[in-house]
């Protein structure tokens, strides 16, 4: 569904080739400066993942396409999750969970609703889709918090084994959970989304369809780029964090989660603005569903298989910041209407939050 | 209202005898077995307790009636409740509370969701009487809250008889707030809950009415066994949950809340597969909500009794459970439909709480 | 807005010179009789400067008059504060604040519901101009939690500076965001609330107007007074509050904002009982508005003028008190409609609140 508007972002592909001749001749820049080219390579290759999926998925079907956009919608972020993990970065890789969900349910979703409604003084949308994925959104949040939760309790007499456990456990209801919001959405359900998926097909009928071959060329290809640029931004992680005197919470919370979404931001907002608030709603709460359901498990599961486990205990600030956007959210579209101001709602406190990260001491988040 | 099913249930009374036969002959069996047939055993008592409280209501008139219903409607977690208090256990005393709410409020309504949901693709009822309760509960689940948070804030300062005294005044405050939501469910608005009586009655065509005297003597009889199977199980505790390697307070919040409500649990699913879906979230959240604002104040008043003052501290875990079982069905039941996934919501935070009760140290809860 | 029923409260201004007396010979009273004589005398002088403010603006037209209001129209709460923060005060007012939010939150609207409720069934009004009023509360509680989750979280590794930058952070953030809200509400959405406006000059029809003059005049006069009656206010809030036996948190959240927020209330209450309860929910809740985007911020950006920068780190229990109230009050207006047993639902939680305060000790509220 992440299709659109990508070709403005294309002229960012720039940043790969220039990413790669600062790794291999580090004379020409610093290891900030490889931060930042990764950054900006990461965004259109996530675009260009998000559109091969969908034409793929638009193959095989709606069905099997659903589970497909499912699964490897957010797999930019996964890619970077998975590099920052493999090299034990878990507060950066924790961090980035957080920054996504918030990212996309304030940053995204309030630049949609401001956007369009600087155009319509009033937009409507299916009530019932928008409450079950804010729903969902809730659970999830919820459930991202109760590790906290059990750190706090059980302070003195608690055991990493334990959390590991707890964690573990959690991240397979959240699975099982993800499942059965699949089979909400794309089978017994399927009628309440159905006028967004016209409304999307209507506004993309411009670009010709691409092959399924060509559709897997350009999702391996991005892929593995993003993969490669992954690698870089990771690596450099701790001398850019040091210098430009932000904390690991940080980078992961606002940097890393504002990259890995780029291209759902610009489609969220294009869709808002033809009045289609249904499906910008859909691409910025189901992408960040996306990062609780699936992606946060899936990090777990995969830090076994890397034989460091990781739990999901996150800082306050963190839990606060997931808990409240979540709220906000659920007020805003559960009356199925919003208008321009309630876009800035949630903007003042994504600014508000981005604000609280910026100040806090980087000791703090690793206490 | 809690009559339905109980038929079912019944055949689960052939523990009260082993219950009995264990107790005087404790070489049949150990404390853990006693524990388990007294928890069985219960579950049918409750059931009967249920049935003739209400036959009794039916015949003494609407008020009188709702009245009754109102004060007996969940006499055995009354009961369970007044015999571990009376033996100083608190910490299990107040699980229970929070286990009752919870138990309710995600189980019991996430199942009759979700087995409604099975066979309905939407189900109906009435908004306003579904938020009149949620935003009770949820004025109950922060009164029980303060004493948690007068006890982290007071920390350095605070006394053991200040705590006694917000606990008495709050308890105060919950059951003459009680008295007002019956005066408006069964006085002045009584009939937003008109349609969901006569869809009661009509499901209950089948089975003659007791008479006053048959309805009274099972009740007494059944009371008497409810206290006798209680007295059992309390006394067992300290022993079944050091075998089963379980906390205090998972046994209050999972083991003895389960029990107490199984009658109202199978009402409330076969009311929802009957689609009287307002019907079935009454009985769920109409008992927490008799929980929490009228169990919860008589146990304080009680202790004093006692001369064992009990406050209203929960443990931090407790709280969070609370919180977010009833902003969680608040956005489910808010907009006066469901659907088979937000059974599937609740249930999974029912599970998710579930796991985080299991692993507590057990040390923890009695910090 | 807040003009009616002032008349009733007339009678108080004998307090004025009584005030005065006691300030200059002493020998009459104690601190005690002084601090609670200029709190009786402040009531009516609030209402007066509100009733100047509104002719005056009456005569500026809906916009200059709207947005006079939105700036003057909690002038008394803010004068009281500028002199507790001139003299070092800032317990007191920022307790003033929390207090301000709920009273008018949970006591004006509980209050005006209840009434209402009583003599009509269900009382209905503007879905979406409550819930944007609303939701902009929810932000601005949160907002006002953040550096309360920032104090906690940065324990060990956290300086006053930072927390000081932070504070101001979020006051500018509000204080751009009570500015999109007053143009949502006086420009791009005043239909919203254009019924409302037109019940308030309906009911209003008795009175004649003012001249530009004479409500200058009254402002002028009505402003002075209360100054002065500020300076004795809070010059003898210290010796009142150990006579009294409560803590300064206490006198901020419950006596201070009751007497700020007097003539609010009664209007609010008039209004509900005159079937007007969307006007009646905009004057309480866009009074708690005007106290939080407004108030708030303009206190921090005094505080620098004063010399000795103010944060807005608040208690556990304030933070706790407006989160509730928020939440509570989401869910009772968030359909479009009230009965009474949701004003008793608020004037229970204010109740359980106002026992929380003050059952905490002095020294908690410090720490």
């Amino acid at each position: 569904m992440n299709s659109f508007l990508k070709l403005s972002l294309n002229w960012l592909l720039v940043f790969v080739p220039i990413a790669v001749v600062l790794r291999i001749w580090p004379q020409f820049g610093n290891e900030t400066v490889l931060f930042i080219c990764s950054c900006f390579a990461i965004v259109p290759l996530a675009g260009w993942m998000g559109r091969a999926t969908e034409e793929l998925g638009e193959r095989l079907g709606h069905g099997v396409g659903g589970l497909l956009n499912a699964t490897f919608g957010n797999a930019a972020e996964l890619i970077i999750a998975l590099v920052a993990l493999s090299k034990g970065l878990t507060a950066v890789v924790k961090a980035s969970i957080t920054g996504s969900i918030i990212g996309n349910v304030l940053l995204v979703t309030g630049a949609s609703i401001l956007a369009g409604g600087i155009k319509f003084r009033e937009q409507r949308f299916n009530k019932t889709a928008a409450r079950t994925s804010t729903t969902t959104l809730t659970l999830a949040a919820v459930a991202l918090a109760i590790p906290t939760v059990f750190h706090v309790t059980a302070a003195g007499s608690w055991s990493q084994a334990t959390e590991h456990k707890l964690s573990l456990s959690i991240a397979i209801v959240l699975f099982l959970t993800y499942t059965c919001l699949l089979g909400f959405e794309l089978v017994t359900h399927k009628q309440l989304y159905a006028g967004d998926l016209q409304d999307n097909a209507e506004g993309q009928q411009g670009p010709r369809r691409w092959s399924v071959l060509k559709s897997l060329l350009v999702l391996m290809i991005a892929t593995a780029l993003v993969a490669l640029m992954s690698e870089f931004l990771v690596g450099a992680v701790e001398a850019a964090r040091a210098s430009l005197g932000v904390s690991e919470v940080f980078v992961g919370v606002i940097v890393i989660a504002v990259i890995g979404n780029a291209a759902e931001h610009s489609t969220a907002v294009v869709m808002a603005m033809k009045n289609k608030m249904g499906l910008s709603l859909g691409i910025a709460i189901g992408s960040s569903l996306q990062i609780a359901l699936f992606v946060a498990p899936m990090l777990i599961f995969f830090s076994y298989l890397f034989g460091r486990p990781m739990d999901l205990e996150f800082t306050l600030p963190e839990v606060v910041a997931m808990i409240v956007s979540v709220q906000l959210v659920f007020q805003i579209d559960g009356d199925g209407e919003t208008n321009w101001l309630e876009g800035v709602q949630l903007l003042s406190i994504y600014l508000i939050l981005c604000i609280l990260f910026f100040y806090l001491p980087a000791e703090a988040h690793e206490g």
